[in-house]
């Protein structure tokens, strides 16, 4: 058994849209299903790539609501519910936790920068203390070159000091390997989730929880062989060849803006027309740039 | 007559919290009240200042339906209106329409970091599209330390060229003057407000439309003074005694955070206890630094 409250590969789910930009909750749930069959643990919905922030919290908890009624284990998802004021981050964070959602992502405000980590603790703790639920479990989300909020290793480790068995991961998508170290280091217990696909091997190496990865849409079988094999000399060959793999598409969808190409990649992928619709103001990339990425998937490993 | 669709001195009001951090709508009611008693031609709340987006859309409705029914005229009425989600900035401003406010000011989608100016554009496009009312009349809000997202001179002409009569303004809050001086010379209609108090007078004289700031929720009459007297031959000496009070009341509103430290003065200068309080992350001021303001306040012209 993991000594983590939340461990594996978590895919941090695109939302497909339709032409008026509303979401297709019939194909979203069609994704996580392929996602959960390819391997990963949990899906990751409505963050970053999610653009979940694109969405009212109307939208975002019919997002949930749809994805569970088509038959989705509320247990096999992990939905972002952080925004910019407390009162929605509470209200969603309630809705999740009546759907059957026990974990949960959740972003800091975001609006205000160069906020002090007091005021940042006390965002916290006031929706911590609203929502007064024992079932909860938090990943913390460290993402301060979209947010503009970073979330220093003094605040993470208050948080789960002050809040045990409620604060039990944290999601470094600033890509600072040192500071997904430094996290470990001070917070043994704590699950610390990379959001770069290929640092989830070097980070289970000294003690991470597994990722968090936008990737995982569409590799996610790789990402699965290696958080089962990192560990064991027989599979080593297995695992570098699907380290090597994630590598490989990881850099593709960087080739552009990264959520529209992740989305443009989903789509050719799975042969699905649509995937390539953002909402504003992200915009999807450009019919040659999608065309250029056809081939160039074809030719990875 | 003001060539200007939005012309004047517009505070940008805070709002007054309980302890319990709800709005004390009755407190803010009267100081808007107050603001248009003192010369205020308008009064700009919900925004920065007014923690806008530590309130759930519901709180914002309810914020302005409750100074509405305490009698202020909607026409003296702006408005922050634009959140991260477009479908609530459509909401908001729909809702400020259906309330008899004309005027909004209205931020871009501020998650995203980073996003292309087409973007931006594609995103007040379809957010102007869906509300679709000819009443409405928008002031841009460039705020780019706080919000992360600046809006470019060109983007800003592109939205007026393609909005006429909606597009009427900006709120240029980076406090570049450069930046004012090329949005007027790009587009001579459009109706640039600076953020910064000290600011007004030297724009007025270059084509300004006014101002939209903290320190008018102290020093309103002089900011009046100034924007009523600027090309007065014979108001030189008021509007220079105005002039030296707003750059003493500004430079002590900034010497802690400024929304917490306009907060506390707000309280001090009018005696009333409860305005120091702010909602997280932002924090307010501790009482040694409150007890330090009143003195200082009392020093001021």
């Amino acid at each position: 058994m993991s000594k983590f409250a939340v461990s594996g590969v978590f895919s941090a789910a695109a939302t497909p849209l339709n032409a008026d930009l509303s979401v297709d909750h019939a194909r979203f749930a069609n994704h996580c299903r392929r996602l959960l069959d390819a391997g990963c643990h949990s899906v990751a919905l409505l963050g970053t790539t999610g653009e979940a922030n694109s969405f009212s919290v109307a939208e975002r908890k019919e997002i949930l609501d749809r994805v569970i009624a088509a038959g989705i284990d509320p247990d096999a998802l992990m939905p972002g519910t952080g925004v910019a004021a407390i009162p929605e981050t509470v209200d969603l964070t309630r809705h999740a936790l009546s759907a059957g959602v026990r974990k949960v992502v959740m972003l800091p405000p975001f609006y205000y920068k160069g906020v002090s980590d007091d005021g940042l603790f006390a965002a916290y703790a006031r929706t911590l203390d609203a929502i007064a639920d024992d079932r909860l479990r938090v990943v913390l989300y460290h993402i301060p070159q979209v947010s503009g909020i970073p979330l220093s290793v003094d605040l993470v480790s208050r948080l789960v000091t002050a809040y045990p068995g409620i604060v039990v991961g944290v999601k470094e998508s600033r890509g600072d390997f040192a500071n997904m170290q430094a996290l470990i280091k001070a917070c043994p217990n704590l699950a610390v989730f990379p959001g770069a696909d290929p640092l989830m091997l070097p980070l289970l190496k000294e003690g991470g929880a597994g990722c968090i990865t936008a990737t995982s849409n569409l590799i996610a079988d790789s990402l699965r062989t290696v958080f089962d094999g990192y560990a064991d000399p027989s599979a080593v060959a297995q695992v570098e060849a699907a380290q090597a793999r994630i590598d490989a598409w990881r850099t593709l969808s960087n080739s552009y803006a990264q959520i529209p190409t992740i989305k443009a990649m989903i789509g050719i992928e799975n042969g699905e027309t649509g995937w390539e619709r953002l909402r504003p103001p992200l915009m999807p990339l450009s019919p040659s740039e999608i065309a250029d990425l056809a081939p160039r998937i074809a030719a990875l490993p």
